[in-house]
């Protein structure tokens, strides 16, 4: 089987070499953290940019022109032949959540970037140039504002992120400036749709749906929309012990029929999920009242429609909470993205390349964002999911990929390269 | 009316001059905080030692023996007749929560204060000792634990708190050990029941009774017996995409259960309230299941019956949310209180003096816990409230009290003192 898709791909590949090589530098990368016991990247925090600083020199040592970009991207090209002009791009995130695990984002720059280091050492080039990225930013844990680093490249950076603040009260804008970075040098690194050949993706699955049809891989078909909201709700602090229930105007109770008001809407549609992940009376204390609760939205589906229609619902079902217990409860978009569709050609030379690995092509929709989504519209998406371990947890340090599923991974990419023109 | 009473007092009382000395010193005291724009003094701060000293100096120009005991009481003697062997305790606590308002506790040691610097300068002494006692800790904000000062003096300090731990993870051990303090010189502060004359406290009402019945003070019947439980549900953390939410055990929405039964169990009697003060997803992220939520839980009422019927329904209830949704929810008490009586002695005395001073006497419950309660079965105690204005808003910086109430308190405890054997 190995023989047979080497052949193909028009190299000798050993078995097992891509996938050990990769687990192995996920490892090395998750060295570098935030917390002492745990693994956590945010976004250009000072372990945040040694793992930028090490990605960069990985992807040199690779024989890639790599450099890091103004948001923070690490970006390495393998150039194309002669006359190519486009570049496709092959990449994911580096930055994690807190309490993370080694494979989020990583796989897929590591999956790329051990690609690229096979085409450049037998000195194969291809139609077009390999633009292997490894996004600064995709979680949106700093400033609640996440795809900052494919944002840019794909010219949609949001612009209004800039005056979020992260938890010390410091925006993105100051955080930009004292790295020397200004609006036009982000504006720059939009790369014009007509430049890009594509855009491909190597994940971990987040999820059990592979694990449990014991599917190494599977071909994704939508990335999920999403919409994220805060919501703090204020009402009238007052003593635990002498206000009387009735006249209570309490914050926290509201946000708790807000949690379950959103728990049962969502329960009300298939492909629908909405969660609320942060909750917390802020200075709160035993014996009072709470007067204020602020509270996190998140809502998902890869079906547009079913999506707004809940988070409609959702609104008027705050506000009529807020109405009927004397508080107010004000909403804010954090952010807002349509579900972006896989192309059909990419999903098809997925696919392709799968069979020839001798699996059977697996098809699915992501119920996570990906970097992805950011491109969609402007160029044609392909992903492709990998089996996580441990019953599809992911977002913890029980996350797990295994090498050999890690290695089939690149022998796809590979083979989905040198196929396409 | 002033003459009257300032004639049954046995001294001439020239009418305001104790409500404006009271405030000029309430807000003397409020200058000292930890936070920048909002009073705040926890047990112990660099604040708290700071009000403890200006306490002190206050009582020794008041010509009492004063000093800073062992866990940060502020005591200061005005000696009693010759023969005088028992001691009449007048306190009140000098603790605050954040962003507090200026009177709740020190209004009642700064009454006392300022009778006794009455007493001291006319030269009058009573068949008792009168202490003036300022309490170090009533509202137990720093390791959720109330009564600290007065628990110590009382006999009643609680052993296990020393192993409680503040927000930033010290002990209440490591605290006192730093302050020099052993568990034998706390054992020691406690006074023996024979030594006592009996326990009097002046107080805001910290509601909206007395105002809105259009009197300055009111004669306290019990003090609410309340119950504080720590709650901490353990779920499943997840990615917020790919977990349906059929197969989620979210922490948060569970404790969102728990909020609102809590609120309706308390709905169900009279006499009978249930605050959820804190409530978090500790380090929640927006896009993260929660897999963990903390909250608080206090529930009061001076009917011991009823207050413990709702302990029970609660802690079922709490056990059915976690078992239907599949999380864990251990409950930890913190602090559990019987209602404490006030003393008939007590409350004649007070009504007594109130209708001398041509005030209705009015009796009242105290839905909050007060220092008394430390005192209650080991001696007489009597408690006076003062109208609180603001609608009867505490716990907050809108918190107030007339001079002319305050001077009015003050009179009713000089007649009370010079009438008591």
């Amino acid at each position: 089987m190995l023989d047979r898709k080497a052949r193909q791909a028009g190299e000798r590949v050993a078995p097992g070499i891509f996938g050990n090589r990769i687990i192995d530098l996920a490892r090395q990368l998750g060295q570098h953290s935030e917390l002492p016991d745990a693994l956590m990247c945010t976004y250009f925090s000072q372990v945040h940019k040694a793992v930028a600083v090490q990605l960069r020199d990985w992807m040199r040592a690779a024989g890639l022109s790599a450099e890091i970009d103004a948001v923070g991207n690490v970006v390495g090209r393998h150039s194309g032949a002669a006359g190519a002009t486009k570049s496709l791009l092959v990449g994911s995130h580096y930055d994690t959540v807190a309490n993370a695990g080694l494979f989020d984002g990583r796989l897929g720059i590591l999956t790329g970037l051990v690609v690229a280091d096979h085409l450049n050492r037998i000195g194969r080039q291809l139609p077009f140039h390999l633009d292997i990225v490894a996004f600064s930013e995709e979680e949106g844990v700093r400033f609640s504002a996440p795809y900052l680093g494919s944002g840019a490249i794909a010219g949609r950076f949001d612009e209004s992120t800039l005056a979020r603040r992260d938890q010390n009260n410091v925006s993105l804008a100051t955080v930009l400036r004292k790295e020397g970075v200004d609006l036009a040098a982000i504006r720059a690194l939009a790369r014009p749709p007509e430049t890009l050949r594509g855009y491909l993706e190597v994940h971990i699955e987040q999820g059990p749906v592979l694990l449990e049809r014991d599917l190494p891989v599977g071909i994704v078909t939508s990335i999920v929309g999403s919409a994220r909201f805060r919501v703090t709700v204020e009402g009238v602090a007052g003593h635990a012990g002498t206000v009387p229930m009735s006249l209570r105007r309490d914050a926290a109770a509201a946000a708790a029929e807000i949690v379950l008001a959103v728990e049962r809407r969502c329960f009300a549609a298939a492909d629908l999920v909405g969660t609320v992940g942060q909750l917390a009376v802020p200075h709160g204390l035993i014996n009072v009242i709470p007067g204020r609760c602020e509270l996190s939205l998140d809502l998902r589906s890869s079906d547009d429609v079913t999506r707004e229609a809940a988070i409609s619902d959702i609104r008027a079902e705050i506000e009529q909470i807020a109405k009927r217990r004397r508080v107010t409860a004000v909403i804010t978009e954090l952010s807002h993205h349509l579900a972006a569709p896989c192309a059909q050609s990419m999903q098809s030379a997925l696919a392709e390349a799968i069979a020839r690995a001798a699996v059977e092509p697996f098809f699915l929709p992501s119920g996570a964002g990906h970097d992805g989504e950011m491109f969609a519209g402007i160029t044609d998406i392909g992903m492709l999911f990998v089996r996580c371990g441990n019953g599809g947890i992911s977002h913890s340090p029980l996350e797990t990929v295994t090498a050999e599923d890690a290695d089939l991974a690149a022998r796809i990419l590979l083979d989905v390269l040198v196929n396409l023109n």
